[in-house]
């Protein structure tokens, strides 16, 4: 989750401007070669207005993860699909074979970023809230086809919160581990789906 | 997993003592708090020795990861358990519900290791080959009870390529973000066992 990218077109706002200029700095530099100066450096206007705003590049950052959570919650993917399908396309997503290279150091820095949580409670507060998001999401699309008789009648968090420690895992393993297996963890995850979740016709 | 710590005893060699200091500074100071000074300060003989050893501090904390990995590689848990109570076992290890307080300090300080990976290749190694040790130690449980006819006919490799991925997720989960949520997510684990891996009786 959170993995998406929402800069590619200008910068409407002044702080859509700083998050842009943040992503950047952070794909290049990762978290331990962040500093301000550096985020100013992709940054067209003037540096101290990031002064003027932030006291630390924590403070920036944490920004930037609330920027992006936002987008994240806003962006409510095929809302309108059938649970099932809506379910696939949600895993399809975290889960997918290959990373393209912006995508991939975007995911180094988001790990970097999460390991802060292990000591910086501003962090685990930010990444017990994100994790919440995503399994609110995909609570909500198992209940759905519970209700509607696809799936069977497990409960929606327990799945929820099984399918988001999956998702947690494979996006650190994929940037801290040689990818090779990450094919074989979308595979079984279907023969999850299947054994577990749906109803028998 | 990596998570056992073997520290309990007093060191029999110089190597040991150096290990068993590092795992009491890595515990206390974090990844980024951690000097070889601060791990000299746990360290009874005299502190030329590390610099005598390490060049630096990540290589000591490379040798202490490679350390912790052979002491799993050597503890071969429950060999002696039929296939379903074994990879019971390391499920409930790997997944359990609470950490202990000095359990928790060293998995924080394992997360914080692994995200070094993220731009260091040196700890992307080790880590690859923790997972693969772990991986491999799933796979030929499930191996076992497929040809003993326990599970049904399944990947073995694809499984455990799945639960090392839910393994990692929830280690890294539950340092980074409100423990809420593991005991669910081992009761889904269960879940997906009894759904997918046991063979109809």
């Amino acid at each position: 989750m959170a993995d998406a990218h929402p800069f590619s077109g200008e910068p409407a706002t002044t702080r859509e401007a700083i998050m842009q200029a943040t992503f950047h700095a952070l794909r290049e530099h990762g978290y331990a070669g962040l500093t301000i100066q550096r985020i100013g450096d992709h940054f067209e206007k003037s540096k101290s207005l990031l002064y003027h705003h932030y006291d630390s590049k924590d403070e920036l950052l944490l920004d930037f993860l609330e920027f992006m959570l936002a987008e994240f919650e806003q962006a409510a993917p095929d809302d309108d699909l059938p649970p099932r399908e809506h379910l696939d396309a949600v895993l399809d997503h975290a889960l997918a074979a290959k990373l393209p290279d912006d995508q991939r150091e975007f995911t180094e820095a988001m790990v970097e970023l999460r390991a802060q949580a292990a000591h910086d409670d501003r962090y685990r507060d930010h990444f017990t809230r994100s994790d919440e998001t995503f399994r609110e999401e995909v609570a909500s699309i198992v209940r759905d086809g519970v209700n509607a008789g696809v799936f069977r009648d497990v409960d929606p968090d327990d799945v929820a919160s099984f399918l988001l420690t999956l998702v947690n895992g494979a996006m650190n393993q994929r940037v801290t581990a040689e990818e090779t297996q990450t094919g074989d963890v979308r595979e079984e995850v279907e023969a999850y789906v299947q054994s577990r979740l749906l109803a028998d016709e």
